[in-house]
């Protein structure tokens, strides 16, 4: 199966292209970066982010996607981009019916590295060598793509299948 | 100068549709509340959002949207949809040439109450006085949506430009 990962951004958003199934090791399709001009404002960014996003999923037309799910660091407001840019790249794949799940940063570095707390450059060397890639994918954004295409790959929609249990739960409360 | 304010939110999006120019009282045209069913994922309901969204540009053809920045607080997890939603908002809208400025909740507060620390209750008052309705607008988030259009119009796109300028100077670092 053929999966599309993204590592959401508006300055530079991870595309990861990858096929395989759970168990083997997947193969490298495309990896690159879509990016957005800091000087535009959000808004106008959002609707390149969406035109770029488009353009990966017209041309390697995946049965999935997985996207990195954001979590709040240290910077809010980049936090806040990102979280808008993610709902972009969401949004894009789910309009036309490609199921979208979200992983967690400590999903994606557990299932390419075996440690939930691996660091970036970690998950680069694995990563590299999952795919039997000459080098680590640059930038650092386009390596985290293919990490979590590779964990959907071999996760599944596993994740998403839990959080609608979860969200079902909560509507019947 | 018609304009659409926008809370946004998945389960709840406020959507307010007023009508003024700056200096003078403003009048509401519509108002109103873009659901998501919450038993959904959070890809397929932002798919439903935008064609809510749609729905409400399509009708009332602003000249302008306003959304309201969206802050990290307590429920960071809410918070990241909420983010999701209102760069999704955002996309609508600019795919369609509309531009759209982000106020902050302060600065909403400040501009139909006088002051950037009023409550909900006092904001939906000011917004029930300022549009002349019988009474304040329900649910809370249509009230907001309102509250986010009134800003529109008397602020206008003030606060955009102060963005831009900040991005275009971070650009030439």
């Amino acid at each position: 199966m053929r999966v599309i990962g993204i590592d959401p951004g508006l300055t530079r958003c991870g595309i990861g292209v990858v096929e395989g199934k759970v168990g083997r090791p997947p193969t490298m399709i495309a990896v690159g970066v879509v990016r957005t001009p800091v000087i535009e404002d959000v808004a106008a960014r959002l609707v390149s982010l969406e035109r770029g996003i488009n353009e990966w999923l017209d041309e390697y037309q995946p049965e999935a996607v997985g996207i990195e799910r954001v979590f709040a660091q240290h910077n809010l407001n980049s936090v806040m981009d990102t979280a808008q840019a993610s709902g972009v790249a969401a949004l894009t794949a789910a309009r036309r019916g490609v199921p979208v799940t979200f992983h967690t940063p400590s999903e994606v570095k557990a299932a390419v590295t075996g440690s939930g707390s691996a660091d970036k450059a970690q998950v680069a060397a694995m990563v590299t060598r999952i795919l039997k890639l000459g080098a680590a994918p640059r930038p650092a954004d386009a390596a985290d793509a293919l990490a979590i295409a590779i964990t959907q790959v071999w996760r599944g929609a596993g994740t998403n299948r839990y959080a609608a249990a979860v969200a079902a739960a909560k509507g019947k409360r």
